[in-house]
Formats: C-alpha cells, sequence, structure tokens
C-alpha cells in the first residue's frame, strides 16, 4: 500500500502560485504532473478530462479563478465574471463547476472593498475551503455509506468516484475505503467504462493502491455477473443530481441501475451536497455533454469503426430517482429518494447557500 | 453498395485445396486473407477470431476435416476422430462447431467403403453442403425476419451475426438486409461490443457496404438509447440455444435483452437450426468459454488496467428464454420460446439428424 500522488495542489500564493494536476489522461502507465498557470490552461485540463470528477472539477474551476485574476493589477471584480464564464464552458453536466464559480464570484462580491491583494488572498483562502470541505465531505460519505455494505460483499461500481474525481478519497470509492478500514472484507467489480475507460484505468488503479481487491470486467459484463451472483451492492457517483433525485452519472450508470433492480441488488449514488442542483425539477432538465466522435472510433489509437460511420457518444446519462435505493451524502443516506427527503436532509445546507 | 470480400472461400479440389478466410481481426483498416493449408491453421483462425461467428465456425471446421485428412493417404476414417477432436478443443461454445464436426464424422463413416480419393472428394462436397446450406437457412432467416420490422424502425443488435459470422448474409443481419430489400428503412445501432469490438469493427462494416444507416454505440449506452426512444427491436445471433430456449451469445446480450424488456421493446435471437443443442435441457449447461486478460487490458496495443489487477473475460453469456420474445430461425419465428414451440417447429430438422 502506497500514498497516491495527489490529484490535485495549490502551490504558492494567491498572486504568483499555480495548480498542480495528476494527468489522469495518462494513467494508469504513467505519472506525470500538469502545471496550470493560466486559465486556459485550467479549462483545457478540464475539457480534456486531465482532471475529471465532478467535485474535483469544482475546487480546479475555483483555484482557475485565482490564477485568471493573477494578470490584473485591479478591477478584479470587472474580471472575475468573464474568467468564471469561461471556465463554466468547459463541461456543461456536472454542477459542482457552477456551484463553485458561483462561491468564488459571490467572494468576490461580498469583500469588494478589499484592495487587489487583499481579495486575491481572500479567493485563494476561499478555493481552499472548497477543497478542504470536500475533503470533508467525502470522509462523511465513507462513514456514512460504509454501514451500508456488509462484510464479504461484492460491489460493482461504475466510472471513477474516487481519490482522482475529487479532492479527498472520493464518494463511492470513499464508501469502499470507509468499510475496508471498519474491518470489512469487501471485492470490487469495477466497469471499465468506455470510452475513456476511467474504471479499468483510474478505480483500478486506486483500489490496488489501498489493498483492496478488485476485478476490471467490461460493460457489458455488469448484468452477467450479477446473474452469477457477485454483486451485492452499487455504488457510483454523480455529476448533477436534480431536486427530485433523479442522478446525472457517467455514460452507462442508468444500464447499471435498471440491471440492478431486475436482479435485486440494491443501488446507491454517492454524492456531495455540492452534486445537489436544486434549480432543476427533475433529470430531463440536465444537458447532456455529447462528446466527440475519435473518443469512440480512435479511443486506444487504433481506428475500431469504418470511416465515414456515424458514432453517438453521449458522456452522461440520467438515472430516474425510483432506481435509486438511496444517495449517500455528507449528510446521511437518504432512502427513499424523494424530492422531499432530499429536501429534509440537506436543509441546513440549503439554507447555508 | 459494394460487394463484400467473402468471408469464407474453398479453392482447389479435395486433395490439394484450402480455405481462403478473410481475417477478420484486421478490419475495418485492412482485407487481409489467410490461406489455410493445415488443420493447424484452421485451429488457429478459429481460436484468435480470424474467423467467428457460430455459423461460420461449423462451416469452417468442416473444411479443416477435409485439409486435415489430406496427408493421409489411406485410413481416413482412421484420422478423421483424432482430427475432429482436435478442432473442437478450439473454442467451446457455439454449438455449430461441434453439430459440423459430427456431421463429417458421420458421412465418414456412412462411406467407409469408399477409397481414400472418392471418400476425401464425399467430404470436400458434405461441407460444401454444409456452407451451401447456411447460405439458404441465412436466406431464409431474412424472410423470417424481416415482416416483424417495421419500416421507420430503429433496431439495435450486438457483436456481428452478419456475412461475416455465417457463410451466407448473416443471422440478425441477415433479418435487417431482407427488411430494408423490402423497401423498410431502418436504422441501426450497433453495440460496439467490448472486448473485441465485432459491432465497431464488423457489424457498421457490413451495413456501411449495403448502404444502411448506422450508428455505433458503446455497450454501455444501449439502455440510454433505449431511454431516449430511439429503439424498436432488438436482434442478435446466437452461438448454441438449450433446448428450453435458453441462448448463448456475446457476452453483453444478456443485459441488452434485461434492458429491451425494462423498456417494453422486443427482443429477437436469429439463429439457424444448426445451433440449437437439444442434448442440453437449459442454459445452465451451456459452457462459457473464458478468455486471455489482455484481450480487456491491452485490447488495442495500449495498456489500459494496471499490473497486477484481476480482469475477468468471460467470451459469452446466456440469455434465459423468458427474456427472448421470439427465435428467428429458417422455419419459422417461434414465439413464445419454450421447450414445446421449440420442439414443434423444429421437428422437422430433427428427425432429420
Amino acid at each position: 500500500m502506497r500514498t497516491p500522488p495527489p490529484t490535485l495542489e495549490w502551490c504558492g500564493d494567491s498572486r504568483t502560485g499555480y495548480l498542480r494536476l495528476l494527468d489522469q489522461t495518462r494513467l494508469p502507465v504513467a505519472e506525470v504532473f500538469l502545471e496550470c498557470r493560466t486559465t486556459q490552461d485550467v479549462w483545457e485540463a478540464i475539457k480534456r478530462l486531465s482532471v475529471r470528477g465532478a467535485p474535483a472539477i469544482g475546487v480546479t474551476a475555483a483555484y482557475g479563478v485565482v490564477i485568471g485574476l493573477q494578470p490584473f493589477g485591479n478591477h478584479l471584480l470587472a474580471e472575475i465574471d468573464r474568467i468564471a464564464e469561461y471556465l463554466a464552458s468547459s463541461r456543461p453536466t456536472a454542477v459542482n463547476l457552477f456551484w463553485a464559480l458561483d462561491r468564488m464570484q459571490r467572494t468576490a462580491r461580498e469583500h469588494s472593498d478589499l484592495d487587489c491583494p487583499n481579495l486575491s488572498r481572500r479567493l485563494l483562502e476561499e478555493a481552499q475551503a472548497i477543497e478542504r470541505e470536500d475533503r470533508e465531505m467525502c470522509e462523511a460519505i465513507g462513514a456514512q455509506g460504509a454501514k451500508l455494505l456488509k462484510n464479504g460483499d461484492g460491489v460493482l461500481t461504475h466510472c471513477n468516484a474516487g481519490g482522482l474525481a475529487t479532492a479527498g478519497d472520493g464518494t463511492a470509492l470513499s464508501v469502499f475505503f470507509a468499510a475496508a478500514n471498519a474491518g470489512k472484507s469487501l471485492h470490487v467489480f469495477a466497469d471499465e467504462t468506455r470510452p475513456l475507460l476511467q474504471g479499468a484505468r483510474l478505480t483500478s488503479w486506486e483500489l490496488q493502491q489501498r489493498g483492496i481487491p478488485v476485478t476490471v470486467i467490461c460493460d457489458s459484463m455488469a448484468g452477467w455477473v450479477m446473474r452469477e451472483g457477485k454483486i451485492q451492492a452499487v455504488v457510483t457517483g454523480a455529476d448533477r443530481i436534480a431536486a427530485n433525485g433523479d442522478a446525472a452519472n457517467k455514460i452507462g450508470t442508468y444500464s447499471v441501475a435498471l440491471l440492478a433492480k431486475a436482479h435485486g441488488i440494491p443501488f446507491y449514488i454517492a454524492a456531495p451536497s455540492s452534486t445537489f442542483d436544486f434549480s432543476l425539477d427533475s433529470g430531463d432538465q440536465i444537458p447532456i455533454e455529447q462528446r466527440p466522435r475519435d473518443e469512440i472510433s480512435n479511443g486506444f489509437g487504433k481506428q475500431t469503426v469504418p470511416e465515414g460511420v456515424a458514432v453517438y457518444n453521449p458522456a452522461f446519462d440520467v438515472t430516474p430517482a425510483e432506481l435509486i435505493s438511496g444517495l449517500i451524502t455528507e449528510r446521511g443516506v437518504i432512502s427513499p429518494v424523494t424530492a422531499e427527503s432530499i429536501r429534509e436532509t440537506l436543509q441546513p445546507v440549503l439554507s447555508g447557500r
């Protein structure tokens, strides 16, 4: 077992510092770090998935605001909306991105009386607070979710909702880590998660480092592995959860939820309160990012689809609330999943926004 | 629209001829042909999936018997069982392989009075009859299945059950071709079919050549595409169907069948009578081939799973009869799928065996 390299790390002070990111596109073969010194660096790192996972994108964008303001000696307030708008255009589905940018803009407005060096410092503190709170939420989610798993369980996860997707230990994977720390023996099955293979490349890498047994399967095998009796629970992360509990997550999550239901296996989503979007009544309103054809047709450096054949590549799907056995949040497990139960559990957070 | 290259082709006479195979591992990027001149050539071509698809494997194995006997000047009957046993060890799941080998052995025994050149000639005729009958079955399956599809339908298929999987135009794809020939406009969604991407590489290649609109999706997208209302029917092939209708097919088929059921979409399997195994009461008894780790972990020349992480790679799964809306055979569509309805429809074939 080894300490994994940090997913993201702020280096230096607010006026000259930069964000150091582990380039997740290179894992598991190489551990390469990117130094983001401009908003464009940050935008591109998010866009090409060098950093990914809803909470990690949120934290990254917050630091991106600090970086974006560095060239400006004054009138920071006039610049911040432009910078936030630009960073918000990197990816459309994960709401944590917009949530973190909103929070940075609000902080700037609340401190419009500060001079430039002090406002810049204050904004770095806010980004660091977002990072620290994300870490704490991960830990709380792990503690809440671990209770749902039994010793000896086989558990399935899709995509990567681990330390690489957050500032802390992850959401879904945090549940597994906490259960393992509590002495429960688990066997994790990781969907490889086409097209970008976050499950094969990232989830298995994290679990291996933690010494938790993991088996990679193709996405198409999930149903069969359930039928073989190998899975007792499914836990995934989420990129945006509507007020009624409908949850957008990596494409394929909806299928996994349906397959779990068909086999009577509980399906959980683990996510911090920053992933909830109360402005949307239902998942129908969540925008779904469409990604480039070549992620599927040339995903591994080899052409796998004939020239001229159409490819459909939605990056996310929406799992309706009725397929979700429980939402594992830092404030407790919400079950059954309804607009009312969500509102009740997250009320203290909501009133703080 | 162009005439696709032949999937398999016998060249020459029974004593000096060889089998020419289109190497499907190289598609869609290159059209490369293999000349199989020994049983080992044939065995390896089947093993590494240069030729694949239950009916095509059966035809290939029949020719493999002819090739295997070529070095022997007499006592062919003594050699044929050894050759058949060797070829049978290439892949365990598709029953057409064993069916075709049985038929070649039976033919040899029935003509044990012939001298070597004549027996060899007779066995080539039998292999050619198997090929011709497979072609005819494909055509009949297409005609039977086309009636099930409506103009404007979106249809989903998994893996490749086309001309590349048979001696003729395919099983599932033959249904699409026949419907298109009857003037019905279809849009086919092809699951890419990890790990070996037969859908992305082969199915889309065949449909493109026939001028039928096709969109490749990742396997994980099938459920979402159904939810979006894009799919009105699912048709796949099969590798072995038990007496009760349980059907083994490419891994992922079972999940697709469950997803179709959840969306109220009919799920059909198209297969010739040679794919039925009446010696097995149910699908539980069908042996499932386990394939090597590196098909998943290094499938495209790039490492996608960390060293030391376990991978599970079953090549097939079994879809229970109750999830199958109909079995499209050359003798008609069997629906509902029960041991009785199957026996009734295929009785004439059974009594001929």
